[in-house]
């Protein structure tokens, strides 16, 4: 339980050790800068590392300053290979299938690389999906967004590709396999929702799902990478508002009240949040890999590798809760359940492993969401605070990005050039500001042109398009600063723009207003004003095929729950969160146009003469929208006022904080509209 | 199988007989007004009657010459010995409580007399309500809109009030009792839903929910009144639309798509629809309680009392299906169900009783939606045609009582007398264009001053108000046409209206337009734009505690599933799908304001430029909003070009159907508004 004193240190020039002893091609040296990262963070944390050969930097490149790279991380050439040797292994086990998920025992959007089992076997490196590999056959569930990228990326000699929003593989199995197939399943990739699904589908048509206590991809992945060992350090106070002990005493409060004696967080992001703890075990989100079982009457265990844990942390953490290794965590959830614990887990986050631990040795599970989602999703105002700043500190990096590529001829640009340059800037707005950015939130969407109209576009070598005058360029991006998580979006015209992309990109700024000036009423839900930002679009018979917003976390995941404007938001906006709100108009082939700022839901307020306290988003996103691309006359008096009130901020806001030539630029990029 | 030619005619004047007998009080005859309509047609199917005698007419009073009634509904003084002899029953029955639901084994919203077991026990007359009696306590359970009404109408001594939305009985249940403890329930008046959620939280406390085969209320009742044998009659071909063969095959090819050899129709309204026919056994809505068993082989049954047929609809529906006697329900479902048959239930509409006798006896029961539901939802040309129609006329009758309400001095007027006047002018109006009024669609809301802020209010001569200058009016009422059913809702200001209830008329009427000028994606909830009835009340600080819309039946019920414009309103709006749009504002203790119109979901439409087709609504209703009411200044250009259209369509279409004293008042009263 104590701290090990035969740590060394090692500096951050260790990072870049043996760097020039080797010259592979760019994309392999690129490859494994993530895998490297992770292993340089876990030198850092102090801890003696043993094999770490196969990671280490070999050449010193331009993707080792920044958090994001540019390969076509695809190889569909080693696919049939994998899955015949897959196929021996599930004999072996007794199986007829087996199915391998994206998903890795947290159920994260980001996964660390010896979790991207999908991508080892099949090729596919996209960020959600599954494989079904069969005797004879084998299939690849993929999203609408995903369907030209899979045919790229796998060998379609090998795999068939389904979708998976229509028929994910729960779906699948029912249709096309029949009586007494039995079909394989690591019962800690899926959540206890799945499971329940793909079981009712199977015994629908007298099949059979396999639990199996060892994966069969991990049997033959023979240089899997281990598991990462991130260091972990402290969020401070400062930035996270409320002591883990009162958030603890909270969460055990709640666990009482669900009819729980216990509940595990599965959910490294709540983990996190409830410790005051940030790691750096996957990429882009400050997450350490880590289960937590809390207890209601407060005596808490944290299961994390302490190889982890700096002193300090480690020491922090020993005030809180127990700490024991990841190993341990199925014996003592064993022993709960033995004990007759009540466990609350989460259905939709928990690995169905967790379940059966509990069930099948005398314990209760008691299905409840994460206790922490809700705490969590709703921002103290230390945590407000901290965000309001990061968003100065982004906005004046944007802002200067913005001023950059106006005064640069596009036909000297790519998509790539932007991505590094905006990193560039908000690398220096860090180091500037003392709060040096620590990760980009999400690898840059960069699209020119038709590029634009890829919702999900990641640009690569391969892709990389060249900047040319009369295109729109849209780019979303997104920062982690320790003292707050941005997303943003701004679509760019490069040269003069025609007046239909004017007339849309006027549509979806009317949907982006539409939100941010809306009042409501506690009790309303996303889906309640998701059409708010759609109506405009309608009127000329558009639309756009993604929800109008995602939460967000506080130094913590860009894509965090509940809380959303789409479609599916059950959840009622509460005081505190903060959303996204990004209406977008993407016309394939041609252009793509978004437009994001991240708002905060404000607390209720009396309306003069009405009867009702009304929730009202305040916007936190501070950076110029092209007014070049505004068809004022579209706009009712309401929104143009909107629109020059919130320039006038921005200016105000950043302003102050830019040099001579950006300041320049944007006093011009803020300057009212009017109409004539 | 065929039918009895025994029978003797009876002419209309047979409804009458004995009239003079005798003369209790107005109120009693009144009471007696309901059970005597169905005996009386029941007479009218030639049927030998054969204990009518206590449902015979005693007098002929001025509500014979109505489809609806003022008394008020209470007698909580007998709520104490009904439960006392409702304990000595639950005693021989072996249980600790009973739960008395307001439902019948249909789950509709009107019920027979016979069904009105929660009245009868209680005293309590609402539409929604449920009781649970327990050895020395017992509890009703009603929502928000009850409590005042429940507090008069039931013995507070004997029952506590729990809110039906907030701790419903299911929960109730959990918090209140203890291990044990045994709640009976009549399996036939609970649906499978409601009976999964009941024994849940029973068994999460050790406590036992017991189904009887026997209702104790029942066993007590000794004068509950007979099932209903209203007339049945054949729905013509030119309303309907579609021959009920055609329909029959549709839903054989719906069931056997389910994974089903049969489904059983619990709700009258879909035997209704699927049968083209319609019955007189509830009030208000033309329904004829009956079940139906559909095999997707087409070998239907239809298990009717044969008394509601005459001899052309028994005829009809023996070239459908085979007739057979309620009674005779319980044992062809054993029967099916030994033979292996696959059953769907809707597990919101059928009772658990369906739900055990096919699960106990071999069956296997499929769970879902009614398959008659989203037919019978999607209205075609035919049904839209008749409902244009009935529109017509139901606004001409409605332009000839506004334009009375506005010639007569309100203070020689009351509530009760405005809905007789309404009532008599739907008559002449159905009379006329040779298309009866069959009935009003559900007792008409009439609200003077403060009682129009009671949502569901139902003047009774208790609460009956005289009207006064300064106040508002609001009248929500409909007719049942045979080839259509309406719903409108106007808020008329009599003498002359405050600036306050002009500004939130306007606001209201923002709600509606904006919902009535809506175009919309396919795929599109009725959840997703509810908001923008809303969202002009929202900026001013007020809301409305209701949805904004209900699904409609063609000459079937007013409140018709499943589509809604509502928060819960999870179906998808379909071409064809009517429904109200009826947004509102009550300020408790002063007035209420709403305005209602149906709508009709439009195929959807290009849109010039657009890329997607759009739905749109169609207006259905057709009377004046009151012009005096709106604040022409608070409505965007758009707005008010609407309100203008739609008056111009109104005088179009209503002033060729009306006379000279009307004719001039509609001129006037859908005159264009002009913004100075």
């Amino acid at each position: 339980m104590t701290v090990s004193s035969t740590r060394k240190k090692v500096s951050d020039a260790d990072l870049f050790e043996n760097s020039h002893a080797h010259i592979p091609s760019m994309l392999f040296c690129i490859r494994r800068w993530r895998l490297m990262r992770s292993v340089a963070l876990a030198q850092r944390a102090d801890v003696a590392w043993t094999d770490t050969s196969r990671y280490r930097p070999i050449v010193p490149c331009e993707a080792l300053l920044m958090f994001q790279t540019f390969e076509s991380e695809s190889d569909p050439s080693l696919g049939a290979q994998r899955v015949h040797a897959l196929r021996e292994r599930m004999r072996q086990h007794g199986i007829d299938g087996f199915l391998v998920p994206r998903a890795d025992e947290h159920q994260g959007e980001y996964v660390a690389p010896g979790s991207e089992r999908l991508k080892w076997l099949t090729g596919f490196s996209g960020s959600a999906g599954a494989a079904l590999v069969l005797g004879e056959s084998a299939v690849i569930f993929v999203d609408g967004r995903y369907q030209l990228q899979v045919r790229q990326q796998v060998d379609l000699g090998v795999f068939s590709i389904a979708n998976l929003i229509d028929t994910p593989p729960a779906a699948w199995i029912k249709e096309n396999l029949g009586a007494r197939v039995r079909i394989g399943l690591d019962p800690w990739l899926h959540t206890i929702s799945e499971v329940k699904a793909l079981t009712e589908s199977a015994t629908s048509i007298g099949a059979e799902l396999v639990p199996l206590s060892r994966n069969p991809v991990d049997e033959i992945w023979t240089d899997r990478p281990p598991v990462p060992l991130g260091r972990v350090e402290i969020q401070p106070l400062q930035f996270a508002g409320e002591l883990a002990k009162s958030k603890l005493a909270r969460l055990a409060e709640a666990v009482a009240e669900s009819g729980a004696t216990h509940a595990i967080l599965t959910d490294p992001s709540s983990v996190a949040w409830t410790f005051n703890i940030r790691g750096s075990d996957v990429p882009h989100t400050p997450l350490a890999l880590s289960f937590a079982v809390l207890s209601a009457d407060e005596n808490h265990v944290l299961f994390i590798d302490k190889r982890k844990l700096p002193i300090e942390p480690e020491a922090y953490l020993t005030q809180l809760c127990d700490l024991r290794a990841p190993s341990e965590l199925e014996d003592a959830i064993i022993g709960l359940a033995r004990a007759g614990a009540k466990v609350s887990l989460d259905p939709a986050l928990a690995a169905e492993k967790l379940r059966t631990l509990v069930s099948e040795n005398g314990g209760h599970v008691v299905e409840a969401p994460d206790p922490a989602r809700l705490p969590r999703a709703t921002k103290n105002e230390a945590e407000i605070a901290g965000s309001r700043a990061a968003h100065r500190r982004d906005g004046a990096a944007v802002s200067r990005f913005l001023c950059w590529l106006d005064r640069t001829d596009p036909e000297t640009l790519d998509e790539i050039a932007a991505v590094k340059k905006l990193e560039e800037f908000r690398r220096s707005a860090g180091d500037e500001t003392q709060m040096p950015l620590r990760d980009v939130s999400f690898p840059t969407i960069s699209g020119a042109g038709p590029n634009g109209a890829v919702i999900h576009y990641r640009v690569s070598v391969a892709t990389n398009r060249r900047m040319a005058p009369g295109e729109l360029y849209l780019v979303d991006s997104g920062a982690q600063y320790q003292d707050g998580t941005t997303d943003i979006t701004r679509t760019i015209a490069l040269g003069v723009p025609t007046e239909e992309m004017r007339e849309r990109f006027t549509l979806v700024l009317k949907g982006m207003i539409g939100i941010s000036m809306l009042c409501f009423p506690a009790g309303t839900r996303g889906m309640d004003i998701d059409a708010f930002a759609r109506i405009a679009l309608w009127k000329h018979g558009c639309d756009f095929a993604h929800g109008t917003g995602h939460g967000i976390g506080s130094y913590l995941a860009v894509h965090e729950g509940p809380q959303r404007i789409a479609k599916t938001g059950t959840q009622k906006l509460l005081t505190g969160m903060m959303l996204s709100n990004e209406p977008g108009y993407y016309k394939e082939g041609h252009y793509g146009i978004r437009i994001e700022n991240l708002i905060l839901v404000k607390e209720p307020a009396p309306i003069e003469g009405g009867d009702i306290a009304m929730h009202a988003f305040e916007t936190l996103t501070l950076a110029p929208i092209d007014r070049r691309l505004v068809k004022i006359d579209l706009l009712s008096t309401d929104e143009l006022d909107w629109l020059n009130a919130y320039h006038a901020r921005v200016l105000k806001e950043i302003g102050p904080v830019v040099d001579g030539e950006t300041l320049k630029w944007l006093e011009e990029a803020t300057a009212p509209l009017k109409l004539d």
